[in-house]
């Protein structure tokens, strides 16, 4: 979906890399992250505050390849040294299918996915992993686990104008980001990590050096060319042509195909989303989230095979911590692929 | 070290990555490891084949983000799925450092690490890593323990002819290397897997995908130029001038400094290593390892410490798993610091 916006920005954004550059393991050997490349470092603090979607005042800046191995950075920093039983890792279901399969690839004895967060209730530490909006279901969330000794992770991934309305800068202690749903760039492996505490942050950093000795250095100068053009176009006199108008009226114009195909078929329900404003588009919309969530309606129990049947490949309730009844479908594929799922769902009737 | 021969070659390794390419997570869903770019695949076929150092035929290649991303994917393809005890991993002192914080950084309930092959005498499964030319003391190794379950993993960063003779290509299960140390480009963190077991390939593939989500795709398209670039010179017109002839001469006139270094000081002794016929270079020379592996003779009891005092920074033996006399120092440095170094070193006196 974004691909095209990119083609249309021509050389802007084309980076140019000679063979000598980039060479050495490090990228600032004064900074507490010594791989993070100063210019990506000063492009994610100027985008935060372009949107307004992040405070990045008193962070330090994590980057990881993707945000995926930021979590498990986190999950690394976070868990207590001394326990002797690994700490519980939560979230409330729907949760973010690949959650429970990185926490315990390697079955660690610090760290173990202990489920749906609004069931849990044990005593002591957890960590729970807050998702807003929420992948798979697109909802705003906060945190549910009434503990006392609970520590956040926010997976703000989707925390961008062309999916919710930006209603404020996100203030936690932990917060993740990735270009793979902000710009679309999946195939750079990048993400950010915006860390209040400066022990947490070292330990990141420490899990980030042991498990790949830093990050690309030509993904981390591409993805620094990216943000700063996204952010020279919201700000310049071209800004109906921005990234986030462009990717905004996309996503706008796919959600109102999604809903006009659930309700041709009359099957298939999706969730309405309250209308906010944005602040950073200066606009009332609803929610427009990156996946649509869709319950098969009547009796059909594995929502997933059904509409494997019918041409559509979807990623099951199951896997989300909730009934099969569920599936998950991406609202970011190529123009004429998601123009095909559109019609078929349409089409489907009991 | 590296740096000067690809500022002297120029454009010649230049990449230019437009805005809208390599955006998506796969390179190739057909292929095992999808996310693995077919122009490096191609390019570390081709560069094994010029060199003459691993056989390639039969081999699955995965990419990960450096060789230290594919060791963990190694643990984890090998660990037996249902053992109540952590499988031993074990290599011969003096070992790679990194070794025993990577496998133990998680507490893995998978792999536990478990010290020096030489003293492992444990029945059972076991992996072994046989790094070769060895990291830190540069000799050529194969496997010591004597137990019909082991698993073996070899860590080739270092087989290329810059550092030691290619007698033969390298003919094992699994075999790691990396561009770090092969062509001196550290900051792409790109390494590569040669497996002969599927099913191991497709498990170190998941790994990869549950860790990171894949590799920097900009990375790989950089690594393919500089693979292929060094294949082009080593087999054109210009021989003379090619990448191994460059980085063999600087090895080999920095090792005979070092012995001189050496020498005049009278305080410190390093290996010879015997010489062999290089079948790439088809020369005779003894090995010119990455690393100096440096004992300090006499009383000095910490050579680390001691050397410290004199401005000479380097790791010493306890991170390898032997005695404090011994520390690892750098040949890869630039050519200024690296003439400092010997300078400094030839002229301790007791």
């Amino acid at each position: 979906m974004y691909e095209s916006y990119w083609q249309k920005k021509g050389d802007e954004t084309t980076v140019v890399i000679p063979g000598w550059q980039f060479m050495s393991y490090f990228s600032d050997a004064t900074r507490l992250c010594w791989f993070l490349e100063p210019e990506f470092a000063k492009q994610i603090v100027r985008l935060h505050n372009v949107v307004g979607n992040a405070v990045t005042e008193n962070r330090h800046i994590v980057v990881g390849t993707g945000s995926t191995q930021l979590f498990q950075a986190a999950l690394y920093a976070l868990s207590p040294c001394a326990e002797a039983e690994p700490i519980s890792v939560v979230s409330a279901a729907p949760y973010y299918s690949s959650y429970p399969l990185i926490t315990d690839c390697l079955k660690s004895r610090l760290y173990k996915w202990a489920g749906d967060a609004r069931s849990f209730s044990k005593n002591g530490p957890y960590i729970e992993l807050v998702t807003s909006p929420n992948n798979p279901d697109g909802f705003a969330r906060r945190s549910v686990v009434n503990g006392s000794e609970g520590i956040l992770i926010h997976d703000l991934a989707y925390y961008w104008p062309q999916y919710t309305p930006i209603s404020s800068p996100a203030n936690y202690d932990l917060m993740l980001f990735t270009v793979s749903k902000s710009t679309g760039h999946a195939g750079m492996r990048i993400g950010w990590a915006l860390v209040k505490d400066e022990d947490v942050a070292r330990k990141m950093t420490k899990y980030i050096e042991i498990n790949t000795i830093g990050v690309s250095k030509d993904s981390q100068v591409r993805a620094a060319k990216v943000l700063k053009v996204i952010s020279d176009n919201s700000e310049g006199p071209n800004e109906g042509d921005s990234f986030f108008e462009f990717s905004y009226r996309v996503m706008a114009k796919r959600w109102k195909q999604l809903r006009e195909a659930v309700q041709q078929s009359g099957l298939f329900s999706v969730s309405d989303f309250p209308p906010q404003l944005c602040m950073f588009l200066n606009r009332v919309f609803e929610p427009q989230p990156a996946f649509a969530w869709i319950k098969c309606e009547g009796d059909i129990e594995d929502c997933e095979s059904f509409l494997r049947g019918k041409k559509i490949l979807t990623r099951g309730g199951k896997h989300f911590g909730v009934s099969p009844k569920y599936v998950r479908i991406s609202m970011l594929d190529r123009d004429k692929n998601y123009e095909t799922f559109v019609r078929r769902l349409s089409t489907i009737r009991s």
